[in-house]
């Protein structure tokens, strides 16, 4: 997607078809870097300092950094120190394993002298994968606007929730996808960007993304989306998911489930946009059965911005002595989700609706 | 109420009996200093610039600026134009006015060479029912948080939003003051306190007085509580209210009415506690008849607190180009509130309780 004029990936291989550029994400919205992987360890690092986060985003540079294991060196037990390496920079993105399992398999049943190829050709493969499907939640997601854009003859207004772009992942995105796809096509909307504290994906990135792209968008307080519902001046909700259980609960960033509330108070429909990979077919409840990551407390008693003088400067909100607590993410049960947006097409939030999209993997 | 170990009140009278202590807000939660008012222009400027805030305190303030005035000069032009001045300093706080127009009316009727007495007693009888009614909602909400707490027989956990504690008004406060009548009376409680985005009142007044208090909380980001409703971590909600109507329908700060919605799809009990003088008899429909303050979208995209050095920085979160929007209150609707406290007592969050509680001033 765009940034001043320019596309951009989140990933791309060097002319040198070895090395690996990234967007830097601890930098953004204030600047915007790249920095270049020229080895595994130096992948490893982007993913633990989060320079790269998002679990596709995570898993592509994951696939990239075994690839760059391979090109220093292609032997079994070289493969796999950087696969264990790699796997314990961010040891809950499920996505992680997924990729570096694929990898590894790939690459090790490869005659050796071959390898390097293959890994390369895999990892491009693994990032390709990634953009179609976001692509086509895209696609599918912009069908939805464009017919409550039709109904209501006037500019649309959609609320989104923490960061489901394309920082996310390679390109697209999840959850704005739909959004990019419409306004591609010409729907005239407005995105109203929950800041999404503790960490700001939302003030940070996806108001980056979104004036990159020329989509008209405000920042709001977390506090306030209910509000607007009230008023009126909120037609849709799309969100991504973190996780989503066979019945259809959405687990995502903590939240989600105060907006789904207030729209299913005020008849809002409220859509969660994910791809296939986030859909756990073993568990149903998800407020029972989905464990929430207990982050850092210091994430809520401080936070970051650009100083007056531009440097990026920490300041503590809280009194010296006052406790905080940080769940990362929250459920959203089934019945607040109007619909599940994946690259497969749409369904209710429901095991029937899922089994119906999914015949061949609901259990 | 107590920080660090001393008795403090929001304001006080210098032992010279003319000049005014108040705590300087616009420092907390970093730092605690004490700002002397010695005439009606210092007053205007302490609740202008916020050094007070809080719609009680605010009335109380300009009851001793106009004293202030009188002291200076009590000849009725002279009365007259601190009057003017003081109530253009914050002029949507309707406390401000009433405080300014009983002042007033009580000055001008004594005789001068009296007024100057006249003026520090009313003043001080302001302050003093102001303490006496937030003291009673204290000794009504307690009763409360006693019932739960015997019935739940273990650490009671409340959740509370933005401040409505002793620094909005002289003493106790109104959401507040039945938590700490309630700790005061030996019931083990715990606050979750809501840091309240985008001023972060909660971060800041509230996590400050409950830790003057010794009463044990954690702040949490305002997309929290929802999560901690659904697994059982919440067992009370008690919020303050800016604006009631006669209907029950209770306009407070920006996400309330999110963690009202919560609370109901969770069982959990919602309490406003409220002075009488916020009940707006004229207006039943909250949403529809209440205006909203639209404030300063740098609140949003801007934050202030306290960096590594001790200074207090302000940084800049969201991305240059961004536009925000800050409204600063939302109505949560009657149906989703349990009761309502106020100085009188208890009762339900409709027409019917209110008129009960109220026969004298329901219309």
């Amino acid at each position: 997607m765009r940034i001043d004029g320019r596309d951009y990936r989140t990933i791309w291989l060097d002319d040198d078809g070895r090395r690996v550029h990234v967007i830097d994400q601890t930098l953004l919205p204030h600047r915007l870097e790249t920095r270049l992987l020229s080895n595994a360890a130096e992948a490893g690092r982007a993913i633990a300092d989060m320079i790269v986060r998002g679990a596709p985003l995570i898993g592509v540079t994951g696939a990239y950094g075994l690839a760059l294991a391979v090109a220093d060196n292609d032997a079994d037990t070289a493969i796999g120190v950087a696969y264990a390496e790699l796997l314990a920079t961010r040891p809950t993105a499920s996505n992680l394993r997924w990729a570096l399992d694929r990898m590894r398999a790939v690459v090790v049943a490869a005659p050796r002298g071959e390898r390097r190829a293959v890994a390369y050709a895999e990892a491009s493969r693994i990032a390709e994968e990634d953009v179609a499907a976001c692509a086509l939640i895209g696609d599918h997601g912009a069908t939805i606007i464009k017919e409550i854009a039709a109904r209501k003859g006037r500019r649309l207004n959609i609320l989104t929730h923490c960061n489901a772009g394309w920082l996310a992942t390679v390109d697209w995105g999840t959850a704005l996808a739909p959004i990019y796809k419409a306004v591609r096509a010409g729907v005239d909307l407005h995105v109203w960007v929950d800041e999404t504290r503790p960490r700001n994906q939302g003030a940070s990135l996806t108001a980056f993304e979104l004036l990159g792209e020329g989509v008209p968008h405000t920042v709001i307080a977390d506090n306030t989306g209910g509000h607007l519902m009230q008023h009126g001046l909120v037609d849709l909700c799309i969100v991504g998911s973190d996780r989503t259980t066979r019945a259809g609960d959405v687990c995502n960033k903590i939240g989600t489930y105060l907006k789904a509330l207030a729209a299913r108070d005020n008849g809002v429909p409220f859509y969660a946009a994910l791809p296939t990979s986030t859909i756990d077919w073993r568990i149903s409840d998800g407020v029972k059965d989905i464990p929430i990551e207990q982050r850092s407390a210091r994430e809520v008693t401080h936070i970051s911005g650009r100083a007056a003088g531009g440097a990026i400067v920490e300041v503590q909100l809280t009194p010296d002595g006052s406790p905080a607590r940080n769940d990362a993410f929250d459920v959203t049960p089934a019945r607040l989700v109007t619909g599940i947006v994946t690259e497969r097409g749409v369904c209710t939030a429901s095991a029937e609706g899922l089994r119906a999209l999914y015949p061949d993997l609901a259990l």
